[in-house]
Formats: structure tokens, C-alpha cells, sequence
């Protein structure tokens, strides 16, 4: 941590912040310039609030050097991590293919699209029962009806099951899901991160609409720190101003996380464009740039769907996909 | 509700269309455009999805036209709503300052800060006792004694108190808290905002980093539909790429949602600008524009403070900036 | 064009945008609903001005139903257009690799990375003479000697060059240049777009950092209305809160872009990302999902340039880039 | 400046580098941390070029300590700047009420408006002859012949007038305006503000949609680096996701810019906000937080501009806005 004073700092008050320092276990270098000094802070500097030493009258600004999460910091751990669910492994080369509808709407629908999805080579089946809507006159989602028939597409198909939690008093409802998902209005409900920290499941974590790439590794420390270090990172397009696509796709942090943390890094490309014809180029390129898996909206009556939309495809489009997917990942030298 | 066909829509596909809008009691009028035909929808579309409609292979685009929010939208209640709480009221021409440190952090820190903001013109006390901090390891508020020592300076002062909730399982900790706020990060967290609406205390609920204003009302929305009108809407920055500032404070929101809504709105100029020198001038702007109250956070000893920082001020600082305050209320012709 | 009226607007002022739109040789089209009326406009809107109208006291909102731009529009334009310059052909199936420094240092310099890239298989090569500086004390570039060399380099290895003017009265200079380039920066200098529509040369269109995919057809509108329809258009990351790379690139665009125009569109992974070791994968995204090309920094000495830097690739990465990309472009099923 | 080096740097490059910093004369402690050694360099860093220093394989980070401006900089300049133009003082407590249409459209209309405007309390006239318009297809302005009738109204009323310079070339036009605008989608136009450093004409220089404070502060400097000092800084909005109004008014920037400048800071409430009726709120707030002006557009028949519009008030909106804005100045002590 590289403290900047402002010019001239009162003697006491430079001691009195030196001592403090000193008392927290870190020693000091000072270098002190034409208009400036510098402190260099050396050793554990975790427990040190920026914002309180930047407070200080005395201090012009003070950088953090080192990147404040530990448990998904790759530095210390170097081999890239390897989540398991339901017998599917996602990360370290281990490509997962995630398909479903937006939101379960009946039993028959969500068997029907898990054996559409299967066939066309998805290995996880997605769905929604907990539907986030900013309206609260939309549609909700079949809640906990929900669950329970994307197990039995689960039982009728074998596909390991993801699904979005929303308050951690319904975390009963997801003892047989096989990764929860915190989606990105949640991703700094702290409260629901630190519950899921304490039980073992894999944990879908979504970037949140306004989020930076550092905040979502902070949130996957939330988790990692109560000792659940099965976090799968997905990126779902950030808001900007244009308004052609519904949100941005960020696929720059596929690459950036990838260098900063250990953890796998999906994509997803249904919410993120909100726009069927977009999914497709959108797969290929965060394919071709290194995204550990895919996580699309496929529907097989998106005209009738209840509140999936624009934004899914349908299961012939996806198998079609898929194998463009596997063309593409030989192509920039990914495991078969 | 508008909606857009596409060039040339098929017959069959076009009729179905029609009759689908017509079962759900809707009447058409059609123009017909050299190349576009337009559909108008008139009756109740509140339950139409605009993204079903949008998804239809022979639509390009719908338009509603009426705000999606009744219960927070001012054409169906033209009356400035007053909430009231503990005896102190906001909106209607009621201004409040609400003021108070970042975080509480002891008994005698709280009782000696609500002592100072009371003096100098603060009718409402805030504090936090559970913290949204990005990073786990950051200090997070002495959460249930927290709100024990709030109660406690509650008590020695008169001043009611606002504090923010973070789950709904905390809800039973609030139960002598005068107003719950949802903060910036909890603005979409549905399932606690839908639980919100069925207690009767007002609810401070602050706009989130990327949020916009008709999704803040959609949230409002969320809460009083549950049956709870009390709702005070707060402005308290946005998320953009400047960084002179931790977050954009968007002023302008402030007359725009007066004209869109009845509740009362007020400004956080702490939190948005991050910075203690700021507080003062935007405190002005914002009661300048029409602001019905201000949340300041005042420290008595911001350069020892856990957490509280860069954005507090002085409870001398705040005694001034209050009489200007008043001031400018007048020379705007708001209500003395 | 639709236009929604408020309730209840007086006789006479509606009479009056009647006569108006008439008058203007619209024909109308009334819906009349329970609360707002709406009014259908068929014929050529291209001439309405929308702020015009929405200043009227009864006018609620205007939607524009037909993009605002005509010559850049491929409803008018179903076919690709290939741009050719120097005898390499862009868009259309034809993919351009452009590569070479940020600035031209000097003969030697420009004259070396052509002979290297173009070794790799780049088609044009790129440099720039006239930089645009955040500073003023920042080096400005070689200006009219920096296209000298870069002539001879086109002249040495026969690469077609392309290079960015900065202002009009600079044309002269680059008569012999094959694209002319428009920087981010001036995306929006219309002065300078008109002019460039009376030119005959290929015009590199580069988006606003904060321009919309809207607004860069319309800016590509510019010089085509002059009657230069010779415009490749480039997405080179857009400006978002996200700090870890320098701008956001925007993938989406590519697709979006091709869906809405038959212009060429081409990629900058250098200046958008801002960093080296994330050129590779952000190119391989681009052509993954339907790039006309690429336009990337290349330098055989970037620890020394002068102002290129962290965002510039070395001539044998670039190489092992050049042939991937190729693979991709095989994987997706685009032209060999 | 500070240099944050990786890990173990290899012993040739890091006495490269040391040596390379020497040679620019520059002092450097260096302060070993038991993961990275952080070097801070002392003396004169303005022609140290970041990216270059950044781009070497053995530097992590570097950060800027000192603001890379410096004639605009109020450590070097701390009393405010008054900039005089046609005998009307802006800044340094001077405040100058600018009005006027969005385009002047014939020599009756400026000269009326000019009338009402002055009667009403403007000191300065505005109006725009050379318009930036999105599309190439709406009204461009009357160009010279606007300029011709503002200064027929200016000769008539006493005001002195500003207006829009989009291109160098039509500098010559500009000799009897008082300021020369330079518009927001210019604010980085260096050609044009390296030639407007050589006039000596007050410039008003626009905060570009997507420009950072520190931006328009090196913008100012590219101007005041030729000789020109009379620069005047304003605030215009800035490009964000929320589109209930057209852009985002920043009206922290303002304090922030008083901070960092002793250039005068005024605010543009009509195009930043794009609605009528956020005009006077929006003034009366950026007059509470500091600004030194305000530029605002009044219209006598905004429903029949050709195209201004929602932006415009009326001369009897503006004169009593005009009013209230000298009460808001008394009422936070700004001079009478």
C-alpha cells in the first residue's frame, strides 16, 4: 500500500499516523519528493480501510498495490479450479454448455426442453422458478412447483440442474438443485453470499448490471471466506448507454478474470444481448476468447412462452450452435 | 400500448395475433403505413408482456405508453404524499434532515453524535448497524447491538431513527426502528422489498448504482403493492465512468421524479460524492431543486472513524450548512 | 412515424398539427384510446424533426419507426459492400488484417514493422502521423513527415496504408494515402465528415467512445450523403465504470451492426482493451462473431516507443494471432 | 510519480530503467515491500509518458501523483479567474446569465429574443449559426448569415454574444463574436483548440458526453498552452444509462472544478436536461453549488423553432427564473 501526503503535514500528526501504522505490524518507507512524501506500507496490509486513511487530513491519496481478495486470487492459486456438479466438470479446459428456458412453466415444458437440450449436446439444464421481475404484476415463476419439476427433468434426463436462489430463507427449496445461482441484482446481497458460503454447493455467481470485474471477485470471496470455494463466475453484459443490445457484453473479462482468478468463467449471452439472432455470434466469440462454458436460453415455443422472449432460441438452433461452439474451441486450441 | 408490425406480417400469424389481444379484453385500431402497419391497444395492458409481444417473429417493436406503476405514479395520486415518522414529517413541503454517522460504533459515539445533529437542526437520526461492505474482511457493523445503541439515543434525544435492513430473516430487530431503509445495492432485492410491503413502517429506499428512475419507481411499486405506502425515495448517485467523485449524483432526478411520482424524494450527498468537501454544495443544489429532505453523515471524529471516511462532516459543519439550508428554502419559496 | 397525444388536447391546437402534418404531405392515421390518442404518420418523415414535435403542448412522446438513415441502411442495401483499397478488398467475405505502430517514430521503424507484419500476413499496413493527445505536452506525432515515411513503407513493400487526418485542412497531405481514418475523437466533427463525403477515398469510420451504434451510421450518413459510400466502420470499445480495461469493447456491435447496415465493419482490439495480453483473445472473439477485419498496434520495440505502448503486440505474436484468427474464420464458416 | 514494479525484476532491465529515469533528470527512492519494490520518482515528471512506462515487462503500475496540467491549475494559480468579455465579468464571483435560441433563425427572431432576454436580466446573448447535428439531413443552421444577425443584435441590444465554432477554417467569421463556444462533441477536437490557444477571444469550452473533469481541464490546457487564459469551463451533462432526461447533469463537477481550477465554471441546464421543465430546478441548483453562470435557452415560439424545442423557456419563464436565481446567489453568500 503506497500512501501520498499532502504538502507539509503538521509534525504531530504525521507521527501520530506513523505510530498507528507501526502499531498495525507494518513497517515504512518514506520518500519524500520536491512537493510530496510517499509511504510505502510493508507487510499484511488486509485489515487496513483505505477510506479511513484517506480521510485523514494529512493524506492526499492511497493506493492498494495488492488486489484485496485472497480465496480467488490466482496468485495463490495458480492451477485453474475445477467445479463439479452433478458429475460435470466446468473449468481448467472442462467446457459446460448450459441450456434451458428462462423461466419453468409446466412440467411438460421443462421435460421436453431438458431432452431437447440433452440431445443437442447441453450437459446442464437451466431454468427458472424464483423469477427476479422488476415489475411486481409480472409473472414470478412457479417458485417452489418450479424446483420441484426441474428435478424431475432432472430424473428424466440425468442433467445436473442450476437454478436462481433469491433470499436465503428459501435455501431448503435447493437441497437437490445442483448449482444455485445468485443472479445479478443479488451479486452484493451480502447476506445471501455469506449464507452460501457455509454449505458446499457449486455457486453460479452473475456480474451485477454495474458491477466491475474487481467487485465480483470480492463477491466470490464473500462466499469463498465461509469456506464454499466452488464459485463459477459468469459474465452477463454490464449497463451503458447503447441501447441496441439490452446490456453490454463484457467479453473482455473473460480473458482479464481468467489472469486474475483460478475460478471458471462462463458466459452469458441470451440475457446480456436480449436478442435471439445475437446469441449465436455472441457464444463463438466468448468461445473463441477463452469463456470456460455457455449459458443460453433455449425455449421450444419462445411465441408462447410466458416471459422468456426475445432473447431465447430454439433447441435446433442450439444444436446447431453446440457444434459450432466445438469447431470453434479446436480452433483457438481448447481441449476436445 | 403501440405495437409495430413487420413488413408484410403472414395472414395466419397476423390473425392469431389479433385474437390473442382481443381474449384479454383489448381493442385494436390499425394503421396501415406504406410499409409498417401500426397496432393501437387500447384497455388495460398492465398484464401484456411487452417481451412475449416482442418475441412474436411478426412484430418489430411495441411501445407502451402508459407508465407500467400505479400506486407510486402521481397521475393517480396528484397529492404530494406526507410520510410520517415518529412525529417528524417528509414530503408536502415537509423538509427533513436526516443526519448521523456511517456506521454505529459505540454507545457513546451514537449518543453523542445524535446529541450534536440534534442541536443542530437534525430531526431524524441515521446510522448503520449491518454494513454492505464490498469485502468480507471489512468491518460489518455491530449489527443487533447496533440498533440496541441507536434505540438507546432514540431514547436520550427524541430523535426518531432510520437504519438499513439487509435480509428480511433481521426484520424482528426493527421493530422500534422509525424508518427501514433498502439501500443502493438491495433496490432490486424483490423478495425483501415484496416483505417490506406488508409491515407498516416507511421505508427509505435508495436508488441503486445503475438503476433508473422508472426502476426505482418499479421498486417503490414492489412495496406498496404489498399494501405499505410509505415510501421516500432517495437519490444518492449513480454509477458512470467519472471518477473525480465516487458517484454521479444525478440531481436532476430529483424534479423528475416529482413530476412522475407523489412521494417524497430526498438526496444523499455523502455517499454519492465521497467526499466531505462536497457535501456542503450539493446539500444546496439538491434543496435548491426541490429536495424534500437530506441524509448527511456526520462524524464528531471522522479521522478515527471504523469506517465512516472521506464523507463526513463535522456536527459544527453540519450546523452550518443546516442554516444554509434554510436558507436557500426560502429564497425557492418552499414552505418555511 | 407515431405521434402520442395527451389527453384531452384542445380542438384548435390539434387541428393546427393536423393541417401541419398534412401540409408536410402525411397521411394520418388516428387511434383515439381511453386515456391518449395516436396518431399514425405514413409517408416520407424523413424531414420531421421529432424535438420539434415534442415541443408541441399536446404532443406526450414520438417514435421514429424508420431509421433515420438511408444510404447507410441495408433495407436499401440488402448486398454486403465490399470496400477496395490499394487493391484489398473489405466486407463482403473478405477479411482484412491491418496491423502496424501506433505512431510512425521514424523511416527505419515504419519501414521495418511493414516488412514484418506484412510477413505475417497483414494486408494494410497502419501508423499514425497526426496523434490526438489527451496533453498537449504529450508528442503530437511526426505529422506531415510521419505519412512521408509512411509512403515509403508502402512504397518498399507495397502495403496499402491507412492512416488518421485530424482536420480538413490536412487533406492535402494525404493524397496518397489508401483509407483515410476518422478517430473516436472526431466521430462526431461534422465539418470534417461532410468534407471527407466529397473525397473519393475509403473512409475508416472509428466509433465514439461514447457514440451508440445509431449514431455512428448516422455519422457514416455524413459522408455518404456527400456521395462517398466507401465507409468501413470500426468498434474500438466504448466507455463504461469498469477500470480493468481501458474501454469496454463491444462486441455486440458486429453483429448488431451487420444486421443494420451492408457496410464493412472491423475491429480495434488494441486501443480498446489497452493492453497486450488481451489483443489475442479479443481479436479471436471478433472474428468468431463476424469481424471484416481487425486493426491492430504491432511493434518490434514496444519497451521503447514513444508513445505506443502497453496495448502493442510484437511482430511474431502477431504472426502466431494472424493464423489462428484464420482457423476461427474456418471454424465459423466464413471465406477461406 | 510512483513506479510499482512485479516481482523479482531481473537485474539488467531494472538498471535499465533506473538509468533511463536518471537521465531525465530524475531523483528516485526506492522502497522495498516483501512482494513488490515500489520506486518514487522525484522532479519534474510532465514529459514522462505513463503508457510507456507501463508497457515495460518489469512495471506493474504506475500512478501520477502531480496533475498533468498545469496552466490551468489552481495550486500554480489560486485567485479565480475573471474572464471579461463586451465588458461582462465571468468568475471569481462575477455571474453571467447567457440566453438565447438553440439556433438563430432569421434576423427578427435573434433580435427579438435579444431584446426579451436583456430586458429580462441576460447579460450575454447565445445563439447557434453553425449547428452540430446528428443527421446530415436536419437543419444545419444559417452559418455565416447567423452570425450576421447576431451581431445586427448585439449592435441593437448592447449584449455581447456567443456562439459555436465547429471547424477552424470558419474562424474568420468569429472576429466581432465576444466568446467562442467550442462544443461538447469538440471538446477534443486538438487541431481546433491548439488554434484557438493562438486567438485571444475567451473560449467556452464544453464538457464532452463522455469526458472525464480531468479531460476538460487538459482540453482547457491544450488552449491556455498557446497563450489563451480566457477560458471558461462548462458543464453539460454526460452520457449515462438513465434516460428520463436526455443526459446526466453533473452538477458535482462544478465544486470539484473549483477545486482543481481558477477557470470560471458555468452550467448549460437546457441541453444537458433536453426538457423545459428541468430548466429552472436544474439552475436554481447548479447558482446553490457554485457555478459561475448559467447558459440557457429561450425561445419566443419554441412550437414553431425549426429546431429547438423541449429545452427552450419562454422570456417570461426566464426573467422570473432570473429572479430566483439572485435569490439563491444571496442566500448561499455569493457576492450581490
Amino acid at each position: 500500500m503506497v500512501v501520498i501526503l499532502k504538502e507539509n503535514p503538521p509534525k504531530k500528526q504525521l507521527s501520530d499516523l506513523l505510530r498507528m501504522l507501526r502499531n498495525q505490524g507494518l513497517q515504512i518507507h518514506t520518500a519524500n519528493g520536491i512537493h510530496k512524501t510517499i509511504l510505502g506500507l510493508i507487510g499484511d496490509t488486509s485489515s487496513i480501510d483505505i477510506g479511513c486513511l484517506k480521510a485523514l487530513d494529512i493524506v492526499d491519496d492511497v493506493l492498494r498495490i495488492q488486489e484485496p481478495y485472497k480465496n480467488a486470487n490466482r496468485k495463490f492459486h495458480p492451477l485453474d479450479l475445477v467445479v463439479e456438479a452433478g458429475g460435470v466438470k466446468i473449468g481448467g479446459g472442462n467446457f459446460a454448455l448450459i441450456a434451458g428456458p428462462c423461466s419453468v412453466e409446466s412440467r411438460d415444458q421443462i421435460c421436453s426442453i431438458a431432452e431437447s437440450v440433452k440431445k443437442a449436446g447441453a450437459q446442464i439444464l437451466r431454468g427458472g422458478s424464483f423469477k427476479p421481475r422488476t415489475s411486481p404484476y409480472a409473472f414470478q415463476g412457479l417458485r417452489a412447483e418450479g424446483i420441484k419439476y426441474l428435478l424431475e427433468a432432472k430424473a428424466a434426463t440425468g442433467l445436473p440442474i442450476v437454478t436462481e436462489i433469491m433470499d436465503i430463507f428459501l435455501l431448503d427449496l435447493f437441497a437437490d438443485v445442483d448449482i444455485i445461482q445468485v443472479g445479478a441484482r443479488n451479486m452484493q446481497n451480502f447476506e445471501l453470499l455469506r449464507q452460501l458460503g457455509h454449505c458446499r454447493k457449486p455457486i453460479l455467481l452473475k456480474r451485477g448490471l454495474a458491477n466491475t470485474v474487481t467487485e465480483l471477485l470480492m463477491s466470490a470471496e464473500y462466499i469463498m471466506a465461509g469456506g464454499n470455494e466452488n464459485v463459477i463466475l459468469c459474465e452477463r453484459g454490464i449497463r451503458t448507454f447503447e441501447r441496441a443490445t439490452r446490456n453490454t457484453l463484457d467479453l473482455s473479462a473473460v480473458p482479464v478474470l481468467h489472469s486474475l482468478t483460478h475460478l471458471p468463467v462462463i458466459v452469458d449471452p441470451s440475457h446480456s444481448t436480449g436478442a435471439a439472432k445475437l446469441v449465436a455470434p455472441m457464444s463463438l466469440a466468448a468461445t473463441a476468447c477463452g469463456s470456460d462454458g455457455l449459458i443460453i436460453e433455449v425455449h421450444n415455443d419462445p411465441q408462447h412462452a410466458l416471459c422468456d422472449g426475445p432473447q431465447s432460441i430454439l433447441p435446433e438452433q442450439f444444436a446447431e450452435l453446440a457444434g459450432k461452439v466445438r469447431m470453434v474451441r479446436q480452433a483457438v486450441g481448447a481441449k476436445a
